[in-house]
Order: structure tokens, then sequence, then C-alpha cells
């Protein structure tokens, strides 16, 4: 099964492919789209719904997993995101693939068995698991895979996260 | 200059279509677009995207003005609008018409001249601008005939609030 790990923002969204195969994983590719200040708001959605689109034109997911978002720390950004979260949402349910939700200490109880895990503990394990020589750079890319790997991990034969 | 106004919104994205002509101003349409929430979140956001896209297809307006977001009262139902107003933004961007954005201060202080105009106010004054002989209804759909009067009366001949 393969899963497309997606971590949602304006400037940086990440993301992940991974193929879980029982309970092997292997990494296929991961990035990040990037738009910019100097781009109008809604090109810069545009931009980030095309990206999308070719992302899983190209790998050909058999699922979406993403953060559930939350307005914790700065609303504006909040704001933001959940434009992005919109058109990334769009972009896989055009394409037609099922798309599932996680929150973060889900992500992190997948991940290091520990709902509270700290940054650097889940960067680590997921380089661990994916058998990467280094953590992958931005954040935004490691969040992408781990999501992805909590996917596999949690929800794969779960209704319940699918949204 | 026709302008489409949009109260974005999950469950009720409201529309309402003037033309400016002048400072003679002329309705031309106005509805909503509805998803309910038996339809799973990422085909609400499908059904608001291909909607709106009927809509600015019918209707060419030249310009799209959308109320600013503000996360003052529910986070969840913000997080919801934020979703919905990003494939909103989306579709007139794909469609290749400037956007505008106005706050709910700036949208009283262009209908009624007052800032703090409470919602009855309003919609009266938008009845009588428009030469209605009701309030539409619902609320959203009078919410977005008012931010396409306040575009023709406050933003048409500046950049200052385009996104």
């Amino acid at each position: 099964m393969r899963v497309l790990g997606i971590d949602p923002g304006l400037a940086i969204v990440g993301y992940g492919i991974i193929d879980h195969v029982g309970s092997q994983m292997k990494v296929v590719d991961y990035g990040k789209i990037i738009t910019t200040p100097d781009e109008r708001f809604p090109t810069r959605l545009s931009g980030i719904y095309h990206a999308i689109k070719v992302i899983l034109e190209r790998y050909e997911p058999d699922a979406v997993a993403i953060e559930e978002l939350f307005f914790a720390k700065n609303v504006t950004t909040g704001i933001q995101v959940g434009h992005a979260r919109g058109v990334l949402v769009l972009a896989a349910n055009e394409y037609g693939v099922d798309l599932y939700e996680y929150t973060p200490k889900q992500i992190k109880q997948a991940i290091t068995g520990y709902g509270a895990a700290d940054k650097k503990q889940m960067q680590q394990m997921t380089k661990l698991l994916l058998g990467l020589e280094e953590v992958p750079k931005p954040d935004d890319v490691a969040d992408a895979l781990a999501v992805a790997i909590a996917h596999g991990q949690t929800g794969a034969f779960s209704e319940e996260f699918r949204i």
C-alpha cells in the first residue's frame, strides 16, 4: 500500500511517499512544495494545488494521510494553513484517493509508542524506521513522512481516521 | 463592472452578483451553495469548488469580493470555513479573476456609513441599495451581496484591497 503523507502549509508543504508492505516500509520519495510571499495569496494556493496534483499523478498513492489542524499558536498562520490544507484536500479528492487524518498525538504514538514524544525523538525514529542516513530536512518533510508512517501503522485497516 | 460577492462557509456559501454602473447598482442574481454533513468533508470541498466554478463561468464577473476571515467565535467552525474559503479563492484564481478582501468593519462602513452597524441595519440598507422587495435569505446571501456592494463603493478603484 502506497501512502502520500502531507504536512500542510502556505510557504512549505512537506510531502513523503512510503510503500507499506506487511510491516515493512520503503521510502519512495519525499520533498517540499514552496511558495513565496512575493506571489499573491491566490497564486500561492494555485501553485500548491497544481504541484500536489503532479505528485498524486506521478506516484499514484492508495491513500493520503494528513495531520489534523489545530489553532493553538498563531491564528493568522492558522488561517493561511487552513486555506492551503483546503486546496490539498480538494486535490486529493479530485484525484480520487481516500484521505485520512491524524492528531499529532496519534502520530507520535504510532512512531515512538509515546504520545508526548518531542520533535527530536520523532525525527530520529522516522529516520530509523525508514532506514535513512539523515533526518530529512526541513521539518515539514520529516513531519510528512511521519504521518505517512502513522497511517500504515495505525489507520490503514480502519475507517476511523478517514475524513 | 460585474462583482461576485462570496460569503464563505462549509454548509452554506452565499453568493451575489451585482453590476456596478457608475454609482448605480443592479442585482444580477444571488443564491447559495449547500453541502450537508452526510457527505464526507473532502466531497463537500469538491462540491463547493465545482459549484463556484459554474457560477464564475455563467456570470463572468470582473472581480470577486470576499470577507476577511477572523477566528473569534468557534475555532472548529473557523478551520472548516478556512478550508472552504481556500477552495473558493482557488476557483476564482483558476478562473482568472482578481480577488478583493474586506473586513466586516469596511463592509459595514461602505453600506451604512457606520463601521459598527448591526446585522438588521446592514440587511435593510442592502435591500434598499439594491431595490429588493425583501431582505435576501439566508444571512449568508445577504452578506455576499453586502461585500459585492462594498467592493463597488470602496475597492473598485484601489489595489489596496486586492489579495
